[in-house]
């Protein structure tokens, strides 16, 4: 006997994506020392938290300074004065009502999509998006759900459903019968969105199959377009066969903060081989009771006024502020004649390259002539190969003068 | 096809420990409201954060709200400033160095302890002592590296090294060879500890058998004993076959505000079914960078304030008040002709029952003549039958009053 290694580790291929982003970036600082490089790459904010949501992380600091109002473990699942205040502010408006033992909070959707798959039996059929954020499929890779990369970029066992301009970003059904499909929308990478009407296609596919959408909504805070859904739960019978992610990452700056939640409706089943009905809900109860403790009690008071009329409306300005950049992206490349998709309602732009250049060709392209960091886009899945994201969370002044330096290029 | 749950989850027995304990207090209650109940159940601090953590914490709060200062996503692994500090002062006062890069911050040492088995195959075979804190083993019962639960009340599949006053609460080593070992020092529950020479054995027993053992110290700042080690990694070669776990809760009073690490260090291997070597530090932070993304950032800087030499001067001052706690306990209850363990370098004193009642005949005892709750030792596995727990996080007040009731008892 020696210990042996869960070897599914070893399938994964290392996601070079923006270690070799930042590589090629110090390599060309270095050769270009007064280059002022403007980056657009990484999916991270940059405004500081609100006022309101300060205000209340210091004061629940104070709490935890005085015996009488000091708090030690708090429930696995988080308070409940955050699970109430989500109900409220994030479904109540778009008629989704939902019982406070359906949220469970937590410190990332990163950690819940991530951890997710543990509910799941090894053997299900697991859908993606092509582009995807991949940590939908590397969890699952590290799990055993898959085999290994083929040559075409998939991994063996995991079916793909192609985003790309033909399609106008709408994945189509899977063609083979699926169990789990993990969907994120307003999407990342590619900034765009589903209607309702699209998005009730893969609920009825769901319902009918006894299928699990594992849908992530991290970027719902960004949607300006009235007929893309908040919530999957806007769409009739979703509870049945949805689980939402949403987080206060990029919605009220949290991305160093941590605090995301997790909704696992009651109505929601999965099954055992011999056809018996189990509650999602129930099992990952159980996973969170087990496995985590709870978020950081300041935190979740410093979510919860995020959540307030003060905390929305401040939120609401930062918020503007990016899509503002968004939009100055968006309208500048489309000038240039390029072709653009997302931006609406999505801090993310994803570009087609001109010419057909490859996804690192045009990334070279943006830092060499234009010191304008980019992400390739063929890093989120073969599908994306051909595409490049930029992201809105820089400064206005940066977004314009990357803008403006690009428009001199000569494509 | 439909969707299929994880059906090692149905294996798991609920753990109706604290449930019940809650439900007989609260009943009691109800019966007499006017008593007085003394909690000395949970193992939750009570004290409230030490001012340097409390004022650092509300300036990294600060730092979140200004554009300049503003921290988005850090490091998975954690920042280097507070993995540095951790080494120089929980580390390097024992002789034991070790490298930024071995250290991985966490949210919780329940989330690094369930989360850990993800990195082993599933049939390496497991040993735990018994009675154990239960997240070690409900995790392995999850993964599906168990069967069900036996009528002894251990679940086939795993080892168990029996820990009782008949031993002196020193697990033997396992009789067939194991590949993992799960140790928590000082114990949960029992509040006993290991010397250097008593670890030595596992450590040269996993050394001999390429085993693994996954070393608890979240306990560590309790120890008062000379010879008892603060680290596993005081052991020679213990690096080459141990992982250790470390918490901030117990220690500096944050359970409910988050923060822990875990050492792997890059000495340690696995192998695969090939007898290849594989390094389990690079396994760890490819899980960690995959699932998780860090803890918030002004929880860092309270848990780097912990560490500094004021910092430690005051939590030494609340771990000496619950340490007086202990020694309360444990005498009055010696006095009483009891047999008590722990409680000298650990918070938890584990009692042995009078005339051999069962744990929740004594729990019974206890709530109805006495209005003191304890835990049932029963619950942390069979071999905690006829023991109950008693915690020192209550007031020193509140301890001496539960002492002076529990002396006019008549056993």
């Amino acid at each position: 006997m020696v210990v042996k290694i869960n070897e599914n580790y070893l399938k994964l291929e290392s996601s070079y994506l923006f270690v070799e982003v930042a590589r090629r970036e110090a390599e060309f600082q270095k050769n270009h020392p007064d280059a002022d490089i403007i980056k657009m790459g990484i999916g991270d904010v940059t405004k500081p938290l609100v006022p309101k949501v300060v205000e209340a992380f210091k004061s629940a600091v104070d709490e935890m300074a005085e015996a009488d109002s000091f708090k030690g473990y708090g429930p696995e699942q988080g308070y409940d004065f955050l699970a109430n205040a989500i109900i409220e502010t994030d479904f109540k408006p778009y008629g989704v009502s939902l019982d406070t033992d359906e949220i469970f909070i937590s410190d990332g959707a990163k950690c819940d999509t991530g951890n997710i798959q543990e509910l799941f039996d090894l053997n299900n059929k697991v859908a993606v998006t092509d582009p995807v954020y991949t940590v939908y499929v590397d969890t699952n890779v590290m799990a055993g759900r898959t085999g290994f990369m083929n040559d075409d970029g998939m991994y063996d066992g995991l079916v793909y459903l192609k985003c790309n301009a033909e399609n106008d970003f709408i994945p189509e059904l899977p063609e083979e019968p699926v169990d789990i499909i993990y969907l994120c929308y307003p999407n990342n990478p590619t900034g765009t969105t589903l209607t309702k009407e699209q998005l009730k296609v893969f609920v009825d596919y769901a319902r009918e199959n006894k299928s699990v959408i594992l849908f992530d909504a991290a970027y719902e805070k960004f949607i300006n377009e009235d007929n893309v859904p908040h919530s999957i739960y806007e769409i009739e019978g979703a509870k049945e066969v949805a689980i939402e992610f949403r987080s206060f990452s990029k919605t009220a700056g949290f991305t160093g903060t941590r605090c995301a939640y997790t909704v696992v409706p009651k109505e929601l089943k999965g099954y055992t081989e011999d056809g018996e009905e189990q509650s999602l809900n129930a099992l990952w109860n159980r996973r969170q009771t087990t496995k985590f403790n709870g978020v950081s009690y300041p935190v979740q008071k410093a979510a919860e006024a995020a959540l307030s009329k003060e905390g929305q409306e401040q939120i609401k300005e930062v918020i503007d502020y990016y899509m503002e950049n968004a939009k100055v992206i968006r309208e500048s490349l489309t000038d240039l004649g390029l072709q653009v998709y997302g931006g609406v309602s999505s801090p993310y732009i994803w570009v087609k390259t001109p010419n057909n250049m490859d996804s690192w060709a045009f990334f070279d392209l943006l830092l060499n002539e234009a010191n304008v960091i980019g992400t390739p886009g063929s890093g989120f899945g073969p599908s994306g190969e051909g595409y490049l994201r930029l992201t809105a969370f820089n400064t206005l002044e940066n977004t314009k003068e990357a803008m403006d330096r690009i428009s001199k290029l000569d494509f």
